[in-house]
């Protein structure tokens, strides 16, 4: 790619909005590789394609309304020209998707790397549903396919699992992968009813219109199956997991389990056991001195524990536009192999 | 280093036995590299030589006595002679060194750079007060010197900071980085007074005989400028780093913030502001809200804060003999590009 980087956008909502802003300002530092946008279709907006780049302050002014790209190219959507004709190196799927099966985005995914693009994308469905076949195609053509945003929005767990721990084992991961749900309890201790949280989530812009994928725990679901494919190299199916969501939890389990200084968390788990994994998702009644049992809010955690190492942990953002939108960009810089951080000194040790 | 790696071992303490006991699980399993020990000097036992690989269980049978590696070698200790006779080409340097001076460790990382080796150190005096020339003289030499076991035990912590955020910036580094302040805190909210929460740090096997270095900050101050260096790329000295310790707090002011829902903890500290670094290290009353409140006894956390990320934090454990073990482990297989965990998949995404 020569110190340049063209890419494609699939979708032009939140994430790739935030992504675009976080390449406006990466290109501003002036250093290797440029990225330019050179495609982007929308279900919504349309397509545009520019070859030699589009100009991103002008895409970031493009209104979210049918048909906008008009003003830059043409007001239908064509994800499979943006893909083709674009003369894109990397395909970055960010399409609204079913995150029970994973589409369109799984379809848009496959289809960018049989055009031998590499793809990044955020759709834990997208990954969940299809990483064995899209590791493969990707594999056959040589391509890389990253998903880092799928999980934890930006914070990098799948990096952190995958590349950090040479010479040992990981024999079980657990996290609290589901923002929404964790702020829903939360709120429940400090008396608030589920439905009461519910709204404040949704007023607050964390929960979506249809809570279901969250408070059912098919968020999380989603999420453990993508670990178990990224961290462990296994494949689940959504009936491996056992899954359960905290419609069951009341305000009198919550106060109860105050009073006995533990807190109910849902907690997605996968334990190595041999060459079984045995998964499941559900709420926990966590004892005060679980790791898990300090995490609030929004904030998300994943714990590993690693054979020879012991317990060891990662918290931090697991949504937002930005968050996410920085998860694409890491995975960006990884193919393109920019792999400083922007205020890296050489010589760090 | 074709498949093998040889290494010599500096010192043959706690970490150095516990790393032998990881070699000898890890070349068990039959994957390259293979990794042999081929010299080993300690102050008290002194020193063996073997080209083609010493014996791994015989050294594990050697008693910590004086002279005791005269059944392998030689009763005297010859650093110099197992650094240049041996053949390695890694040499671990894990030598009872001064956390204030960084002596002899920092010495004989210089030797064994000079002399050609890659070199691997947990000693995080000889990382705070050597670095700057430590970091040279191995670019000089087109050696690595790797020391992931100076903050946080075998926790990746250095890794994660500096390989996994590409695109971002760091601007602020935070932590509890000593288990032994942070078990006598908590016990002294449990009541106890600060001499009996020492003493069952002294028997717990958490802090050492002379307590100075925890109790006053000094090794939270050399990780902090370890971590400045690492993850900041910026060279830090003592003076550069006001330092208070824990011994001003007493159980009153521990009753006092327990009122107020609140905790003492040690923390390090680093902000980035513009071209400078505003780094110290004492005792903070922590909000109840504050991601690092919730870290107790002997675990350790860092955090980073990241733009355009947000806040992330690492939890894990700070100290112990294998745990510091499999930091070197996971840096010698980085200098020889074993880089994949025991268990990783190939088809991994």
């Amino acid at each position: 790619m020569h110190g340049e980087c063209k890419v494609a956008l699939l979708g032009f909502g939140g994430v790739n909005r935030g992504l675009v802003e976080l390449i406006i300002a990466h290109n501003s530092r002036h250093r290797t590789p440029t990225i330019k946008i050179v495609g982007v279709s929308d279900l919504l907006l349309g397509h545009c394609i520019n070859k030699s780049g589009l100009d991103c302050e002008m895409l970031l002014q493009v209104p979210a309304r049918e048909g906008a790209f008009a003003v830059l190219g043409n007001a239908a959507p064509d994800n499979e020209g943006v893909i083709s004709d674009s003369g894109c190196d990397v395909v970055v799927e960010a399409t609204f998707s079913n995150v029970a099966t994973g589409e369109p985005g799984a379809s848009l995914c496959e289809a960018a790397l049989l055009a031998g693009k590499h793809v990044v994308t955020t759709n834990k469905g997208s990954v969940a549903h299809g990483a064995d076949r899209l590791s493969s195609v990707a594999a056959l053509m040589g391509r890389k396919f990253l998903y880092e945003g799928a999980v934890m929005s930006g914070t990098p767990v799948l990096v952190w699992a995958t590349d950090c721990f040479p010479g040992a084992r990981v024999t079980r991961v657990r996290g609290i992968l589901n923002g929404t749900t964790n702020f829903i309890l939360g709120q429940m201790e400090m008396g608030f009813s589920f439905n009461a949280a519910l709204e404040q989530a949704q007023h607050l812009g964390y929960a979506e219109a249809d809570p279901a994928a969250d408070v059912e725990g098919l968020d999380t679901r989603a999420k453990i199956i993508v670990l178990a494919k990224s961290v462990l190299g296994r494949s689940l199916s959504n009936s491996d997991v056992p899954c359960e969501g905290v419609k069951a939890i009341t305000s009198e389990m919550i106060a109860q389990a105050k009073a006995e200084g533990r807190r109910w968390k849902l907690v997605g788990d996968i334990n190595v056991e041999g060459d079984e994994l045995l998964a499941k998702v559900g709420p926990v009644k966590l004892m005060p001195d679980d790791p898990l049992s300090g995490i609030s809010s929004v904030t998300n955690a994943l714990e590993l524990t690693i054979e020879p190492l012991g317990v060891t942990m990662v918290t931090g953002p697991g949504a937002g536009r930005v968050e996410t939108a920085y998860a694409v960009l890491s995975d960006l810089l990884r193919i393109v192999g920019g792999l400083v951080r922007e205020d890296e000194k050489t010589d760090a040790g």
